[in-house]
């Protein structure tokens, strides 16, 4: 089933507006339908492209998801757009007519005579009420072809393809589902995309059902195994083999699957274990201790973090000895060390995490240029200092030298189990 | 002249990852160029869908931007699309493979056999070096129409974009523009969006030469301003003016303009007033801190932030008194005055800034419920608390907060001049 869709708007072309809508069902049709969106096009409020491209989708699709140009402005022309294409007229639906007239009046809002365009339908089609506005959803068939036009407003878009798109799409296709398809998503850090496609590499002709794939969600390299079978049990089974052999190759590198953030999972071996956890961090200024407090219930474990950007900050709060900071720079694995140390002591914390390094553009030297990081990990087991250099801007070194901290010290406590 | 952009990637069709990078390049073709993009496609990592549209789209277009699957794994396809749609051959590009190689000697990583896949390029194409990754911005003529091939991975995107093909799209166009557009954004804090179009409307009628615009950026909102005149002096005088009627509409709500950001603002009057800066922030837990830290030269006014998360790291870090929490509980107003007092005299700096509250999910009671929000100004004038109230999820209430808090110091600030 070849399923497409299509955004209009002049909004999605001018850099205006962001298409928040697709991602809501491109999800919904995976999970329920096991079905992708082939391909989406997006063309402005211009009654030729409209035209044109409609007829194309109606020509080479099973089903059509039209979005946007459903308001009562002159500039909303999908639907006369659509009665054209399919060389119909249109008429004024009296149910819908009579939705929008209550909705004006429930807000004591006058009708204007351009709140009518919005009950017309394509002559042939069918005219869903929509609880969240007032346009309706339009259900219009072109041969072997349904298009679905549903309006861009985020609300509406989410009530209506939600509730009657998919329902309506997992009834076309109970018949001819062959089974079921999940996605499963295993997240790396540390590993260049390169070298976890030269990993897997071996596991595809073990895996012929299972389909890899690989997504850069920088500092996170992300490996996205896909299967269909016939039932839910048979692809779990696919997929939990898969990621066995995936893990097996990857090993500490994976440190969580689908909907876990890297600082989530830390912060759920720290609880689990009763370890609490204090943060000191310079170029990083704050964003271990943000990604940290992101996790809701992070007062179970994070106690916090300090923000120790000038060396006076990191004397006061992390008690790092100015002469140690003097004879080996601020940036250096002494001062890293010290201020892991400090801040568990300051906290009485039994975890200390600390990042110093040179996020640029200004600073750095020749021994440590601007990208170089040194983070510390102080746990009960002992303190650990690693060294690392990243490429790129001041943001992309400080996101970077962020989550390799948070990783350094997910890598450094005792596995579970 | 037509321009269309077609994205490429599995993740941009089954809900993983929505497509950042479009707007970026609209905004600038509009702004730069005075263009706007005709029509946008999106085709999975399939090779009859690429080729078919690339094809389609060298018939139709005199320019496409071509996105995604560069990359170095054997799911990157559209090199070798690009030339089987040409019918043309691939070729190793000796410069690109010198500089990939460069890349990963300066990372000390080890150089996989599929990394040369990223040297490949189609015969008679141009290869132009990218200083953020590994693969090239790649430039082909079919016919008469150029088509440039770039990274999907954002940063390369934005580099690779904004530095070679809107320049060369602005050498293309220049014999044929029929005037200079120019775009300003005023960035504005605090102003809902409804509002902020209430108070521009009465404007619009004055400057007709001017296209007014919103766009969202939470918690910001922002008001574009869009004109077109024969030459520069002209484009800026139309500009100014409405510059001028929407800063007296919206007087201190706008705290910049363009590529400023907030704490850029915040950072650069600081400095200009010989002011220092030190946080406690709560519920934030470090958002603050590292917008601060975002800034490059933060450390001339910026001397620390402590994401005082627990009540102790109050006490240790920022001096509140534990029996003042006691009393008033963490989220209160005399907590938020406490922090940014102590913080203040902890760092010796001369301004304090604090934030304390309830992000959610969990927390909050029948007269501070979630999304309640206490952020205390400390400067050389006096100490002042702000109550807010923030509706949404965590992420929201947070980053809501956090904004605010900044927004708040730097309204407190006297105006400069």
């Amino acid at each position: 089933m070849r399923i497409e869709t299509l955004c209009t708007g002049d909004e999605l072309l001018t850099g205006l507006t962001a298409d928040t809508n697709s991602r809501f069902f491109q999800s919904l049709l995976l999970e329920r339908c096991g079905l992708t969106v082939r391909r989406s096009t997006v063309v402005g409020d211009t009654r030729d492209d409209l035209v044109e491209v409609l007829d194309a989708l109606a020509a080479r699709c099973d089903v059509v998801l039209v979005s946007g140009g459903l308001g009562p402005t002159t500039d909303d022309l999908t639907i006369e757009c659509a009665a054209e294409a399919a060389g119909v007229g249109l008429r004024e639906d009296e149910r819908v007519m009579e939705h929008i007239r209550a909705r004006f009046a429930h807000r004591g809002i006058a009708l204007t005579e351009n709140n009518r365009r919005q009950a017309r339908v394509p002559e042939g089609s069918e005219a869903v009420l929509n609880a969240e506005g007032s346009a309706p959803l339009i259900i219009q068939r072109r041969g072997r072809c349904t298009l679905f036009f549903v309006p861009g407003v985020p609300r509406e878009y989410r009530h209506l393809v939600g509730s009657f798109v998919i329902p309506r799409l997992e009834a076309m296709t109970a018949a001819s589902r062959v089974g079921v398809t999940r996605l499963k998503v295993l997240k790396t850090m540390g590993v260049p995309e390169s070298h976890l496609d030269a990993k897997v590499q071996p596991l595809l002709a073990r895996h012929p059902g299972v389909t890899f794939g690989y997504r850069t969600h920088a500092p996170e390299n992300h490996l996205k195994l896909l299967a269909t079978a016939p039932d839910a049990a048979q692809v779990e089974a696919l997929l939990q083999a898969a990621e066995r052999d995936a893990r097996a190759v990857l090993g500490d590198t994976v440190f969580g699957a689908d909907e876990q953030t890297l600082a989530g999972v830390l912060g759920a071996a720290l609880l689990a274990k009763g370890l609490s956890l204090g943060v000191a961090e310079s170029c990083t200024g704050g964003l271990v201790s943000a990604a940290c407090t992101e996790v809701p219930g992070a007062s179970g474990w994070f106690v916090g973090g300090a923000a120790t950007y000038a060396p006076s900050a990191k004397a006061t709060w992390a008690k790092v000895a100015p002469a140690l900071m003097e004879t080996h720079g601020v940036v250096s694995a002494q001062v890293a060390e010290a201020l892991a140390l400090g801040v568990r002591e300051v906290l009485g914390t039994s975890c200390g995490l600390s990042v110093t390094g040179y996020a640029g553009p200004a600073g750095g030297d020749a021994v440590n240029p601007v990208g170089t990081v040194f983070v510390g990990v102080a746990t009960p087991a002992g303190v650990t200092v690693e060294q690392h250099r990243f490429g790129g801007d001041r943001a992309r070194v400080r996101s970077f030298a962020a989550a390799t901290a948070l990783d350094a010290l997910r890598r450094s406590l005792p596995r579970p189990g």
